[in-house]
């Protein structure tokens, strides 16, 4: 149980490719923690550094700004292959939408002799998982992920927009859920509007929807709202490049406790029949 | 930081549905734990508090068998609404083919007055997520969800085949990496066989496919193979309820490390023209 204990092994080089969670203290797994203290070095965004607080003190932090995704995960093999044991970090799943992908590519590349670092090779490494914003989201509105969903990024820097754009079809006639990530950025701002307009197409106006920000963390704000809500002024407003967009499909509902005061979205799995 | 905190209110009934992670002890959250440790009832199908051990001690467990979720799911409503601090539990996230939503129907169908159960609406829920089986598979083989991904259950006691059926194909339209829930069971071993056939139409037969049982559990297993292996003979022998099976995309590759002996499976986001 616990596989961060192969960095006892002796002669080892070791790179801990490690999600932090969405943001809660109580929300990252002690197998993340565990990796984290067994680091001498981190490799990260800053922010994400000082989210984890004093569990980094006393590490060398390498802080590589936003943007500098390759150049993180080239650092993290790096060091690692130097000997010194290494935690690559990342808030969330690290596996989803963020740095796990990239060493992997950076290794693809040496064994087909692209690269020149066959020290890489040799470094042991484990990946460590951790909660998404999707789950962070949909837990903090009741159950919004409990039928079958999908995730997309609207992010076009790495996509061509024609293939999210097929790829939301997709989800509008799968009737999937669909958590977006990146859904803008400072310099992207049309494509949740779009990407609202084609699920328009396939489920209903009041189709719940959850704008999350900072998921878990101190600042988080939710509004919880619909698919015809969801208005190019709606999105400049509300939504920025810390919020997760998660639209329910079309038998998700949203619904009032007045008792507690409390508004709850669920995706119900098909038990009706049965209640 | 931390919601469990809420639990050290007065006069109030509290129901904790709490994720337990895919298996590992050292994937469970210190949320899940606090919540555990504040409850005095525990609802569970009997292997998960099993597998939790200690921390589960002294306290009152309602252990009811699987095909036995709507009970669960009102008995965790009952013992809450009577003062008893309960937390309902499931493996991987709660809120993922798990019984969050099911309590979200049973309120829902109160306030609609289909149930005569009014103290249910004082209870106040708490939702824990968790890491969920196709994040512990991923990270286990390396960066297997690294783009656009979708989740289907297989399971028809619920769904229509039908429609699972259109989600396979919108899956493979949109080209999403499709993790398999629930792909058998003792009473369905065809499905897997037919999501596998139409997964093929869409991307090529050598697409890498993650066939994990008992995930980040002393007993897992791990097989890499691709959907041309995924025939009826390799189902009925690896595959089980406790298994989860994860497809690629057409751009997810295999690759293997003979340094270290190692396979592992990534889907690039797109960052190759730019490495």
């Amino acid at each position: 149980m616990g596989k961060v204990y192969n960095m006892t092994k002796n002669n080892m080089t070791s790179l801990f490719i490690t999600s932090t969670g969405p943001g809660a203290e109580d929300l990252i797994t002690p197998r993340a923690i565990r990796a984290i203290n067994a680091s001498s070095d981190l490799v990260a965004y800053g922010l994400y550094l000082d989210l984890l607080g004093s569990v980094c003190a006393g590490k060398t932090r390498h802080e590589l700004p936003l943007g500098k995704e390759i150049e993180r995960a080239r650092l993290a093999l790096d060091l690692a292959a130097s000997g010194k044991v290494t935690a690559l970090l990342s808030s969330g799943d690290i596996g989803i939408y963020a740095m796990a992908t990239l060493v992997f590519e950076l290794l693809d590349r040496q064994l087909q002799g692209k690269e020149n670092h066959p020290e890489w090779l040799d470094v042991e490494i484990e990946v460590i998982p951790g909660i998404s914003a999707m789950q962070a989201g949909a837990s903090a509105v009741g159950a919004m992920l409990g039928h079958d969903f999908c995730t997309i990024s609207l992010s076009d820097l790495l996509t061509p927009w024609e293939t999210i754009q097929k790829r939301v079809h997709s989800a509008g006639e799968g009737d999937f859920v669909v958590s977006f990530y990146n859904p803008v950025s400072k310099k992207r701002d049309w494509q949740l509007d779009q990407a609202c307009q084609i699920l328009r197409g396939y489920r209903p106006a009041e189709t719940p929807v959850l704008v999350g920000r900072q998921l878990s963390r101190d600042d988080e704000q939710i509004v919880i709202t619909t698919l015809a809500e969801m208005t190019p002024e709606f999105v400049k407003e509300q939504v920025d490049m810390f919020t997760l967009v998660s639209v329910g499909n079309s038998e998700s509902r949203c619904i009032y406790n007045h008792a507690l005061q409390k508004e709850w979205v669920y995706t119900p799995r098909g038990y009706r029949k049965k209640l």
